[in-house]
Protein backbone atom coordinates (compact mmCIF):
# COMPACT_ATOMS: atom_id res chain seq x y z
CA UNK A 1 0.00 0.00 0.00
CA UNK A 2 0.77 3.39 -0.95
CA UNK A 3 0.12 7.14 -0.01
CA UNK A 4 -1.18 9.24 -2.38
CA UNK A 5 -1.34 13.61 -1.90
CA UNK A 6 -4.13 14.25 -4.77
CA UNK A 7 -4.50 18.51 -5.29
CA UNK A 8 -8.21 18.55 -6.89
CA UNK A 9 -9.69 21.54 -8.32
CA UNK A 10 -13.72 21.52 -8.61
CA UNK A 11 -16.53 23.59 -9.31
CA UNK A 12 -18.89 23.15 -6.09
CA UNK A 13 -21.86 24.55 -8.05
CA UNK A 14 -23.45 20.80 -7.99
CA UNK A 15 -22.19 19.61 -5.07
CA UNK A 16 -23.25 19.31 -1.24
CA UNK A 17 -19.88 20.27 -0.47
CA UNK A 18 -16.89 17.96 0.28
CA UNK A 19 -18.13 15.63 3.05
CA UNK A 20 -19.69 12.58 2.26
CA UNK A 21 -23.64 12.69 3.19
CA UNK A 22 -26.18 9.75 2.36
CA UNK A 23 -28.19 10.42 -0.85
CA UNK A 24 -26.40 13.23 -2.08
CA UNK A 25 -23.97 14.09 -4.47
CA UNK A 26 -20.45 15.58 -2.36
CA UNK A 27 -16.55 15.90 -3.97
CA UNK A 28 -15.45 13.42 -1.32
CA UNK A 29 -17.77 10.73 -2.68
CA UNK A 30 -17.20 11.36 -5.78
CA UNK A 31 -13.74 11.44 -5.39
CA UNK A 32 -14.24 7.55 -3.34
CA UNK A 33 -16.18 6.18 -6.29
CA UNK A 34 -13.51 7.64 -8.79
CA UNK A 35 -10.35 5.48 -6.99
CA UNK A 36 -12.79 2.27 -5.86
CA UNK A 37 -13.08 1.92 -9.34
CA UNK A 38 -9.01 2.18 -10.38
CA UNK A 39 -7.93 -0.11 -7.62
CA UNK A 40 -10.76 -2.50 -7.01
CA UNK A 41 -11.59 -1.78 -3.83
CA UNK A 42 -13.23 0.63 -1.31
CA UNK A 43 -11.36 3.81 -0.13
CA UNK A 44 -11.14 6.50 2.41
CA UNK A 45 -10.00 9.78 1.59
CA UNK A 46 -8.78 12.28 4.03
CA UNK A 47 -9.41 16.25 2.53
CA UNK A 48 -7.70 19.08 3.76
CA UNK A 49 -10.86 20.30 5.11
CA UNK A 50 -14.18 20.38 4.29
CA UNK A 51 -15.97 23.09 1.61
CA UNK A 52 -19.60 23.94 1.96
CA UNK A 53 -22.19 23.29 -0.24
CA UNK A 54 -21.21 25.66 -3.30
CA UNK A 55 -17.93 26.39 -2.28
CA UNK A 56 -15.08 26.00 -4.95
CA UNK A 57 -11.35 24.68 -4.93
CA UNK A 58 -8.41 25.44 -7.11
CA UNK A 59 -6.08 23.51 -5.04
CA UNK A 60 -8.14 21.16 -2.23
CA UNK A 61 -5.65 18.42 -1.35
CA UNK A 62 -6.67 15.34 -0.12
CA UNK A 63 -4.68 12.08 0.87
CA UNK A 64 -5.56 8.30 0.59
CA UNK A 65 -3.59 4.79 0.83
CA UNK A 66 -3.93 2.67 -1.97
CA UNK A 67 -2.32 -0.51 -3.49
CA UNK A 68 -1.56 1.56 -6.65
CA UNK A 69 2.18 -0.12 -8.42
CA UNK A 70 2.62 3.01 -11.13
CA UNK A 71 3.62 6.42 -10.57
CA UNK A 72 1.80 9.43 -8.64
CA UNK A 73 1.17 11.26 -11.83
CA UNK A 74 -0.37 7.86 -13.68
CA UNK A 75 -2.61 7.65 -11.11
CA UNK A 76 -3.91 11.01 -11.19
CA UNK A 77 -4.35 10.65 -14.93
CA UNK A 78 -6.16 7.73 -14.15
CA UNK A 79 -8.66 9.43 -11.66
CA UNK A 80 -9.45 12.33 -14.46
CA UNK A 81 -10.65 9.55 -16.43
CA UNK A 82 -13.30 8.45 -14.30
CA UNK A 83 -14.38 11.58 -12.63
CA UNK A 84 -17.35 13.55 -13.24
CA UNK A 85 -16.58 17.08 -15.55
CA UNK A 86 -16.32 19.55 -12.30
CA UNK A 87 -13.95 17.67 -10.65
CA UNK A 88 -10.48 17.49 -11.66
CA UNK A 89 -7.11 16.00 -10.17
CA UNK A 90 -4.19 18.62 -10.97
CA UNK A 91 -1.68 16.94 -9.35
CA UNK A 92 -0.80 13.59 -7.47
CA UNK A 93 2.05 12.94 -6.19
CA UNK A 94 3.31 9.62 -3.99
CA UNK A 95 4.11 10.84 -0.21
CA UNK A 96 5.51 9.47 2.98
CA UNK A 97 3.56 6.99 4.73
CA UNK A 98 1.54 8.42 7.45
CA UNK A 99 1.14 11.92 5.72
CA UNK A 100 -2.37 13.21 6.34
CA UNK A 101 -4.25 16.00 4.60
CA UNK A 102 -5.44 17.62 7.67
CA UNK A 103 -3.55 17.09 10.22
CA UNK A 104 0.15 18.17 7.96
CA UNK A 105 -1.59 21.24 6.39
CA UNK A 106 0.79 24.16 8.01
CA UNK A 107 -1.19 26.97 5.76
CA UNK A 108 -4.32 27.59 3.85
CA UNK A 109 -5.40 30.46 1.72
CA UNK A 110 -9.27 31.03 0.26
CA UNK A 111 -9.87 33.58 -2.47
CA UNK A 112 -13.90 35.01 -2.44
CA UNK A 113 -14.31 36.74 -5.52
CA UNK A 114 -16.69 39.94 -5.79
CA UNK A 115 -18.21 42.16 -8.47
CA UNK A 116 -18.77 45.35 -7.89
CA UNK A 117 -21.98 46.33 -10.59
CA UNK A 118 -21.86 45.48 -14.08
CA UNK A 119 -24.34 42.46 -15.01
CA UNK A 120 -24.73 39.26 -13.66
CA UNK A 121 -22.76 37.77 -15.93
CA UNK A 122 -23.74 33.51 -17.42
CA UNK A 123 -20.05 33.11 -17.46
CA UNK A 124 -19.42 34.08 -13.75
CA UNK A 125 -22.23 34.21 -11.38
CA UNK A 126 -21.44 31.01 -10.34
CA UNK A 127 -18.15 32.21 -9.35
CA UNK A 128 -18.63 35.87 -8.20
CA UNK A 129 -21.12 37.56 -5.28
CA UNK A 130 -22.08 40.91 -7.28
CA UNK A 131 -23.12 43.34 -5.23
CA UNK A 132 -24.79 46.53 -6.90
CA UNK A 133 -23.57 49.59 -4.87
CA UNK A 134 -20.01 50.82 -5.09
CA UNK A 135 -17.72 49.53 -2.57
CA UNK A 136 -14.49 51.19 -1.11
CA UNK A 137 -11.57 49.37 -2.17
CA UNK A 138 -9.25 51.34 0.16
CA UNK A 139 -11.37 51.15 3.08
CA UNK A 140 -11.65 47.58 2.90
CA UNK A 141 -7.97 47.36 2.45
CA UNK A 142 -7.42 49.28 5.69
CA UNK A 143 -10.09 46.77 7.20
CA UNK A 144 -8.48 44.32 6.38
CA UNK A 145 -4.94 44.70 7.75
CA UNK A 146 -6.92 45.26 11.11
CA UNK A 147 -7.25 41.25 11.05
CA UNK A 148 -3.48 40.47 10.04
CA UNK A 149 -1.89 38.28 13.00
CA UNK A 150 -2.47 36.18 15.99
CA UNK A 151 -6.38 37.00 17.33
CA UNK A 152 -9.12 35.04 18.83
CA UNK A 153 -11.27 34.94 15.97
CA UNK A 154 -14.17 33.96 17.47
CA UNK A 155 -16.63 36.59 16.86
CA UNK A 156 -16.31 35.34 12.71
CA UNK A 157 -17.00 32.07 13.49
CA UNK A 158 -20.18 30.15 12.76
CA UNK A 159 -22.77 29.85 15.67
CA UNK A 160 -23.19 26.51 16.87
CA UNK A 161 -19.53 25.41 15.70
CA UNK A 162 -17.17 23.95 18.51
CA UNK A 163 -13.24 23.97 18.48
CA UNK A 164 -11.21 23.74 21.37
CA UNK A 165 -9.21 26.91 20.53
CA UNK A 166 -10.86 29.84 18.37
CA UNK A 167 -7.41 31.70 18.51
CA UNK A 168 -5.86 31.54 14.66
CA UNK A 169 -2.83 33.15 12.87
CA UNK A 170 -4.20 35.45 9.55
CA UNK A 171 -0.68 35.63 7.67
CA UNK A 172 -2.42 37.68 5.02
CA UNK A 173 -5.28 39.51 4.07
CA UNK A 174 -5.80 41.33 1.06
CA UNK A 175 -7.94 42.95 -0.79
CA UNK A 176 -6.83 43.54 -4.48
CA UNK A 177 -8.36 44.35 -8.11
CA UNK A 178 -8.46 41.36 -10.13
CA UNK A 179 -8.08 41.69 -14.31
CA UNK A 180 -11.16 42.57 -16.07
CA UNK A 181 -12.96 39.59 -17.51
CA UNK A 182 -13.31 38.39 -21.00
CA UNK A 183 -16.70 37.24 -19.84
CA UNK A 184 -18.24 39.85 -17.64
CA UNK A 185 -18.62 43.47 -17.01
CA UNK A 186 -18.37 45.92 -13.97
CA UNK A 187 -15.29 45.57 -11.67
CA UNK A 188 -13.79 42.68 -10.46
CA UNK A 189 -12.14 42.32 -6.96
CA UNK A 190 -10.98 39.96 -4.64
CA UNK A 191 -10.26 39.31 -0.82
CA UNK A 192 -7.40 36.64 -0.16
CA UNK A 193 -6.82 35.24 3.46
CA UNK A 194 -4.05 32.69 4.56
CA UNK A 195 -4.28 31.59 8.11
CA UNK A 196 -2.67 28.81 9.71
CA UNK A 197 -6.59 27.32 10.35
CA UNK A 198 -9.72 28.78 9.69
CA UNK A 199 -13.14 28.31 12.25
CA UNK A 200 -15.95 27.49 10.20
CA UNK A 201 -17.22 29.81 8.37
CA UNK A 202 -14.68 32.12 9.37
CA UNK A 203 -13.83 33.83 5.80
CA UNK A 204 -17.39 34.15 4.77
CA UNK A 205 -17.97 36.34 7.69
CA UNK A 206 -14.55 38.36 7.35
CA UNK A 207 -15.90 38.50 3.71
CA UNK A 208 -19.52 39.96 4.90
CA UNK A 209 -17.47 41.95 6.97
CA UNK A 210 -15.56 43.99 5.44
CA UNK A 211 -17.88 44.49 2.75
CA UNK A 212 -19.96 46.28 5.04
CA UNK A 213 -16.97 48.32 5.56
CA UNK A 214 -16.51 48.92 1.75
CA UNK A 215 -20.14 49.98 1.49
CA UNK A 216 -19.51 52.71 3.88
CA UNK A 217 -22.28 51.10 6.62
CA UNK A 218 -19.82 50.72 8.90
CA UNK A 219 -16.20 52.54 10.20
CA UNK A 220 -12.97 50.30 9.64
CA UNK A 221 -12.92 50.70 13.50
CA UNK A 222 -15.55 48.17 13.96
CA UNK A 223 -12.96 45.67 12.28
CA UNK A 224 -11.08 45.85 15.43
CA UNK A 225 -14.19 46.31 18.03
CA UNK A 226 -15.65 42.90 16.33
CA UNK A 227 -12.38 41.16 16.91
CA UNK A 228 -12.10 42.78 20.81
CA UNK A 229 -15.68 41.72 21.52
CA UNK A 230 -14.91 37.71 20.84
CA UNK A 231 -18.70 38.01 20.49
CA UNK A 232 -20.68 35.92 17.40
CA UNK A 233 -23.40 38.53 16.95
CA UNK A 234 -21.16 41.30 15.82
CA UNK A 235 -20.09 40.39 12.87
CA UNK A 236 -21.44 41.48 9.40
CA UNK A 237 -23.58 39.30 7.45
CA UNK A 238 -21.84 35.60 5.86
CA UNK A 239 -20.89 36.41 2.14
CA UNK A 240 -22.81 34.05 0.01
CA UNK A 241 -20.81 30.42 -0.57
CA UNK A 242 -20.52 30.65 -4.34
CA UNK A 243 -18.10 33.40 -4.22
CA UNK A 244 -15.58 31.46 -2.13
CA UNK A 245 -12.53 29.17 -3.77
CA UNK A 246 -10.13 26.95 -1.96
CA UNK A 247 -7.10 28.31 -3.25
CA UNK A 248 -4.20 25.95 -1.58
CA UNK A 249 -3.02 24.45 1.13
CA UNK A 250 1.02 24.15 2.39
CA UNK A 251 2.32 21.02 3.75
CA UNK A 252 6.31 20.71 4.56
CA UNK A 253 8.37 20.27 1.29
CA UNK A 254 9.44 17.25 3.37
CA UNK A 255 6.96 14.87 2.89
CA UNK A 256 7.06 14.38 -0.73
CA UNK A 257 8.51 11.39 -2.62
CA UNK A 258 8.73 11.63 -5.79
CA UNK A 259 9.99 14.82 -7.12
CA UNK A 260 8.79 15.54 -10.67
CA UNK A 261 5.11 14.93 -10.44
CA UNK A 262 4.35 18.26 -9.06
CA UNK A 263 3.13 19.46 -11.77
CA UNK A 264 0.19 19.58 -13.97
CA UNK A 265 -1.03 17.12 -16.28
CA UNK A 266 0.29 18.06 -20.17
CA UNK A 267 -0.74 15.45 -21.75
CA UNK B 1 -45.79 48.47 -30.48
CA UNK B 2 -42.23 49.42 -30.38
CA UNK B 3 -39.52 47.33 -31.40
CA UNK B 4 -36.24 46.53 -29.31
CA UNK B 5 -32.66 45.36 -29.88
CA UNK B 6 -31.82 42.89 -26.91
CA UNK B 7 -27.73 42.00 -26.50
CA UNK B 8 -27.84 38.95 -24.84
CA UNK B 9 -25.15 37.23 -23.23
CA UNK B 10 -25.45 33.03 -22.92
CA UNK B 11 -23.41 29.87 -21.77
CA UNK B 12 -24.71 27.65 -24.57
CA UNK B 13 -23.47 24.54 -22.74
CA UNK B 14 -27.41 23.69 -21.84
CA UNK B 15 -28.88 24.27 -25.03
CA UNK B 16 -29.43 22.77 -28.64
CA UNK B 17 -28.46 26.43 -29.69
CA UNK B 18 -30.28 29.36 -31.11
CA UNK B 19 -33.31 27.96 -33.00
CA UNK B 20 -36.42 27.19 -31.84
CA UNK B 21 -36.64 23.80 -32.17
CA UNK B 22 -39.67 21.30 -30.43
CA UNK B 23 -39.10 19.96 -27.51
CA UNK B 24 -35.55 21.17 -26.60
CA UNK B 25 -34.55 24.21 -24.77
CA UNK B 26 -32.95 26.53 -26.99
CA UNK B 27 -31.96 30.33 -26.63
CA UNK B 28 -34.25 31.86 -28.84
CA UNK B 29 -37.32 29.57 -26.85
CA UNK B 30 -36.33 31.08 -23.55
CA UNK B 31 -35.71 34.38 -24.68
CA UNK B 32 -39.22 34.43 -26.70
CA UNK B 33 -41.05 32.74 -23.08
CA UNK B 34 -39.60 35.63 -20.99
CA UNK B 35 -40.48 38.18 -23.02
CA UNK B 36 -44.26 36.71 -23.66
CA UNK B 37 -44.69 36.77 -19.81
CA UNK B 38 -43.69 40.07 -19.40
CA UNK B 39 -45.83 41.30 -22.00
CA UNK B 40 -48.48 39.06 -21.80
CA UNK B 41 -48.48 37.57 -25.55
CA UNK B 42 -46.73 35.51 -27.60
CA UNK B 43 -43.74 37.14 -29.16
CA UNK B 44 -41.18 36.31 -31.56
CA UNK B 45 -37.48 37.17 -31.42
CA UNK B 46 -35.25 37.31 -34.64
CA UNK B 47 -31.55 36.54 -33.66
CA UNK B 48 -28.76 38.11 -36.00
CA UNK B 49 -28.15 34.32 -36.30
CA UNK B 50 -27.98 31.41 -35.23
CA UNK B 51 -25.39 29.67 -33.16
CA UNK B 52 -25.19 25.87 -32.91
CA UNK B 53 -25.77 23.70 -29.93
CA UNK B 54 -23.02 24.37 -27.53
CA UNK B 55 -22.16 27.55 -29.17
CA UNK B 56 -21.41 30.81 -26.45
CA UNK B 57 -22.31 34.35 -27.10
CA UNK B 58 -21.24 37.42 -25.37
CA UNK B 59 -22.99 40.10 -27.58
CA UNK B 60 -25.51 37.92 -30.09
CA UNK B 61 -28.55 40.85 -30.78
CA UNK B 62 -32.10 39.87 -30.89
CA UNK B 63 -35.07 42.21 -32.40
CA UNK B 64 -38.21 42.03 -31.11
CA UNK B 65 -41.75 44.34 -31.42
CA UNK B 66 -43.87 44.55 -28.35
CA UNK B 67 -46.27 46.44 -27.12
CA UNK B 68 -44.22 47.58 -23.87
CA UNK B 69 -44.96 51.11 -22.16
CA UNK B 70 -41.70 51.75 -20.35
CA UNK B 71 -37.98 52.26 -21.45
CA UNK B 72 -35.95 49.64 -23.29
CA UNK B 73 -33.63 49.53 -19.91
CA UNK B 74 -36.52 48.26 -18.08
CA UNK B 75 -37.47 46.08 -20.75
CA UNK B 76 -34.27 44.37 -19.97
CA UNK B 77 -34.25 44.17 -16.75
CA UNK B 78 -38.04 42.90 -16.52
CA UNK B 79 -36.47 40.11 -18.70
CA UNK B 80 -33.88 39.55 -16.39
CA UNK B 81 -35.82 38.45 -13.95
CA UNK B 82 -37.83 35.75 -15.95
CA UNK B 83 -34.47 34.29 -18.07
CA UNK B 84 -32.67 31.32 -16.61
CA UNK B 85 -29.56 32.12 -14.94
CA UNK B 86 -27.19 31.30 -18.31
CA UNK B 87 -28.63 33.93 -20.22
CA UNK B 88 -28.35 37.28 -19.71
CA UNK B 89 -29.56 40.33 -21.42
CA UNK B 90 -26.51 42.77 -21.11
CA UNK B 91 -28.18 45.62 -23.33
CA UNK B 92 -31.70 46.69 -24.17
CA UNK B 93 -32.63 49.74 -26.09
CA UNK B 94 -35.95 50.81 -28.29
CA UNK B 95 -34.88 51.18 -31.78
CA UNK B 96 -36.15 52.58 -35.42
CA UNK B 97 -39.39 50.57 -36.43
CA UNK B 98 -38.62 47.92 -39.40
CA UNK B 99 -35.06 47.25 -37.57
CA UNK B 100 -34.38 43.23 -37.75
CA UNK B 101 -31.56 41.81 -36.05
CA UNK B 102 -30.33 39.63 -39.14
CA UNK B 103 -30.69 42.15 -42.33
CA UNK B 104 -29.59 45.12 -40.39
CA UNK B 105 -26.32 43.46 -39.01
CA UNK B 106 -22.80 44.74 -40.74
CA UNK B 107 -20.43 43.19 -39.43
CA UNK B 108 -19.80 39.81 -36.79
CA UNK B 109 -17.16 39.11 -34.76
CA UNK B 110 -16.50 35.46 -32.84
CA UNK B 111 -13.77 34.52 -30.70
CA UNK B 112 -12.71 30.86 -30.53
CA UNK B 113 -10.67 30.19 -27.34
CA UNK B 114 -8.19 27.36 -27.08
CA UNK B 115 -5.86 25.86 -24.41
CA UNK B 116 -2.58 24.56 -24.89
CA UNK B 117 -1.39 22.02 -22.38
CA UNK B 118 -2.51 22.37 -18.33
CA UNK B 119 -5.41 20.94 -17.62
CA UNK B 120 -8.81 19.92 -17.79
CA UNK B 121 -9.71 22.87 -15.70
CA UNK B 122 -13.65 22.53 -14.47
CA UNK B 123 -14.11 26.03 -14.60
CA UNK B 124 -12.50 26.40 -17.97
CA UNK B 125 -13.57 23.28 -19.99
CA UNK B 126 -16.89 24.20 -20.97
CA UNK B 127 -15.32 27.34 -22.57
CA UNK B 128 -12.12 26.14 -24.75
CA UNK B 129 -11.02 23.60 -27.01
CA UNK B 130 -8.01 22.03 -25.09
CA UNK B 131 -4.87 20.58 -27.30
CA UNK B 132 -2.53 18.22 -25.78
CA UNK B 133 0.44 19.41 -27.96
CA UNK B 134 2.27 22.72 -28.38
CA UNK B 135 0.60 24.77 -31.05
CA UNK B 136 3.26 27.49 -32.89
CA UNK B 137 1.48 30.64 -32.68
CA UNK B 138 3.54 32.44 -34.96
CA UNK B 139 2.67 29.68 -37.65
CA UNK B 140 -1.00 30.30 -37.10
CA UNK B 141 -1.05 33.87 -37.26
CA UNK B 142 0.81 33.99 -40.78
CA UNK B 143 -1.92 31.59 -41.54
CA UNK B 144 -4.59 33.78 -40.62
CA UNK B 145 -3.40 36.19 -42.33
CA UNK B 146 -4.49 34.94 -45.39
CA UNK B 147 -7.34 34.94 -45.18
CA UNK B 148 -8.34 38.61 -44.53
CA UNK B 149 -10.25 39.98 -47.02
CA UNK B 150 -12.85 39.27 -49.70
CA UNK B 151 -12.82 35.66 -50.61
CA UNK B 152 -14.88 32.55 -51.58
CA UNK B 153 -14.93 30.68 -48.45
CA UNK B 154 -16.93 28.27 -50.01
CA UNK B 155 -13.74 25.84 -48.75
CA UNK B 156 -14.59 26.59 -45.41
CA UNK B 157 -18.47 25.83 -45.44
CA UNK B 158 -20.35 22.78 -44.15
CA UNK B 159 -21.14 20.12 -46.39
CA UNK B 160 -24.75 20.50 -47.12
CA UNK B 161 -25.35 24.27 -46.59
CA UNK B 162 -26.57 26.63 -49.43
CA UNK B 163 -26.14 29.77 -49.37
CA UNK B 164 -26.87 32.35 -53.15
CA UNK B 165 -23.42 33.37 -52.68
CA UNK B 166 -19.96 31.92 -50.75
CA UNK B 167 -18.27 35.13 -50.92
CA UNK B 168 -17.03 37.19 -47.71
CA UNK B 169 -15.32 39.72 -46.39
CA UNK B 170 -13.36 38.82 -43.52
CA UNK B 171 -12.03 42.77 -42.25
CA UNK B 172 -10.01 41.16 -39.09
CA UNK B 173 -8.33 37.44 -38.47
CA UNK B 174 -5.99 37.40 -35.15
CA UNK B 175 -4.68 34.65 -33.05
CA UNK B 176 -3.40 35.93 -29.51
CA UNK B 177 -2.54 34.73 -26.29
CA UNK B 178 -4.96 35.68 -23.71
CA UNK B 179 -4.22 36.54 -20.25
CA UNK B 180 -3.96 33.51 -17.90
CA UNK B 181 -6.61 32.46 -15.99
CA UNK B 182 -6.62 32.43 -12.32
CA UNK B 183 -8.97 28.90 -13.07
CA UNK B 184 -7.07 27.25 -15.67
CA UNK B 185 -3.40 26.34 -15.92
CA UNK B 186 -1.98 26.01 -19.39
CA UNK B 187 -1.44 28.74 -22.17
CA UNK B 188 -4.91 30.19 -23.67
CA UNK B 189 -4.61 31.26 -26.96
CA UNK B 190 -7.83 32.80 -28.74
CA UNK B 191 -8.61 33.73 -32.49
CA UNK B 192 -11.17 35.91 -33.38
CA UNK B 193 -12.74 36.83 -36.81
CA UNK B 194 -14.38 39.76 -37.97
CA UNK B 195 -16.41 39.42 -41.31
CA UNK B 196 -19.02 40.83 -42.92
CA UNK B 197 -21.16 37.17 -42.77
CA UNK B 198 -20.44 33.75 -41.99
CA UNK B 199 -21.12 30.94 -43.72
CA UNK B 200 -22.04 27.61 -42.12
CA UNK B 201 -19.62 26.24 -39.67
CA UNK B 202 -17.19 28.88 -41.42
CA UNK B 203 -15.69 29.84 -38.07
CA UNK B 204 -15.04 26.18 -36.49
CA UNK B 205 -13.62 24.84 -39.83
CA UNK B 206 -10.95 27.97 -40.03
CA UNK B 207 -10.13 27.83 -36.38
CA UNK B 208 -9.97 23.57 -37.26
CA UNK B 209 -7.41 24.24 -40.21
CA UNK B 210 -5.11 26.89 -38.26
CA UNK B 211 -4.89 24.62 -35.74
CA UNK B 212 -3.62 22.25 -38.09
CA UNK B 213 -1.25 24.65 -39.10
CA UNK B 214 -0.16 25.25 -35.28
CA UNK B 215 0.45 21.75 -35.12
CA UNK B 216 3.23 21.85 -37.94
CA UNK B 217 0.68 19.34 -39.59
CA UNK B 218 0.36 21.61 -42.92
CA UNK B 219 2.47 24.41 -44.46
CA UNK B 220 1.44 28.32 -43.88
CA UNK B 221 0.63 28.38 -46.95
CA UNK B 222 -2.02 25.54 -47.39
CA UNK B 223 -4.33 27.97 -45.87
CA UNK B 224 -3.86 29.83 -49.41
CA UNK B 225 -4.44 26.91 -51.31
CA UNK B 226 -8.01 25.47 -49.08
CA UNK B 227 -9.60 28.62 -49.84
CA UNK B 228 -7.81 28.63 -53.78
CA UNK B 229 -9.63 24.92 -54.54
CA UNK B 230 -13.12 26.11 -53.40
CA UNK B 231 -13.37 22.76 -52.25
CA UNK B 232 -15.08 21.68 -48.97
CA UNK B 233 -13.12 18.66 -48.65
CA UNK B 234 -9.73 20.37 -48.42
CA UNK B 235 -9.79 21.81 -44.98
CA UNK B 236 -9.35 20.87 -41.80
CA UNK B 237 -11.41 19.78 -39.08
CA UNK B 238 -14.11 21.48 -37.64
CA UNK B 239 -13.13 22.70 -34.71
CA UNK B 240 -15.48 21.61 -31.02
CA UNK B 241 -18.94 24.09 -30.81
CA UNK B 242 -17.89 24.44 -26.89
CA UNK B 243 -14.67 27.07 -27.54
CA UNK B 244 -16.95 29.60 -30.32
CA UNK B 245 -18.32 32.44 -29.01
CA UNK B 246 -20.24 35.26 -30.80
CA UNK B 247 -18.94 38.48 -29.30
CA UNK B 248 -19.84 41.03 -30.88
CA UNK B 249 -22.67 42.34 -34.30
CA UNK B 250 -22.42 45.81 -35.19
CA UNK B 251 -25.22 47.75 -36.95
CA UNK B 252 -25.44 51.25 -38.74
CA UNK B 253 -25.62 54.24 -35.30
CA UNK B 254 -28.77 55.26 -37.05
CA UNK B 255 -30.96 52.30 -35.65
CA UNK B 256 -30.93 53.65 -32.76
CA UNK B 257 -33.62 55.89 -30.69
CA UNK B 258 -32.43 56.38 -27.71
CA UNK B 259 -29.16 57.65 -26.54
CA UNK B 260 -28.43 56.17 -22.88
CA UNK B 261 -29.79 52.88 -22.74
CA UNK B 262 -26.06 51.15 -24.14
CA UNK B 263 -24.68 50.55 -20.63
CA UNK B 264 -24.85 47.67 -18.95
CA UNK B 265 -27.20 47.25 -16.04
CA UNK B 266 -25.60 48.19 -13.23
CA UNK B 267 -28.67 48.21 -10.30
Amino acid sequence: MRTFKLTLAYDGTSYFGWQVQPQRPTIQSELQKAIATIVSQPVSVVGSGRTDTGVHAIGQVASCVVPWKSSGRNFGLALNTKLPLDITVTESVEVAHGFHAIRDAERKRYRYQLQMGGFDSPFERRFRWRLKQPLSLQLMQQAAKRLVGEHDFVSFQAAGSERATTVRTIFECVVYPQRASDYCDGLLLAIEIEANGFLYNMVRNIVGSLVEVGLRRKEVDWISSVLEAKDRTKAGPTAPAHGLFLVRVKYPPSIQLESDAFHSFDE
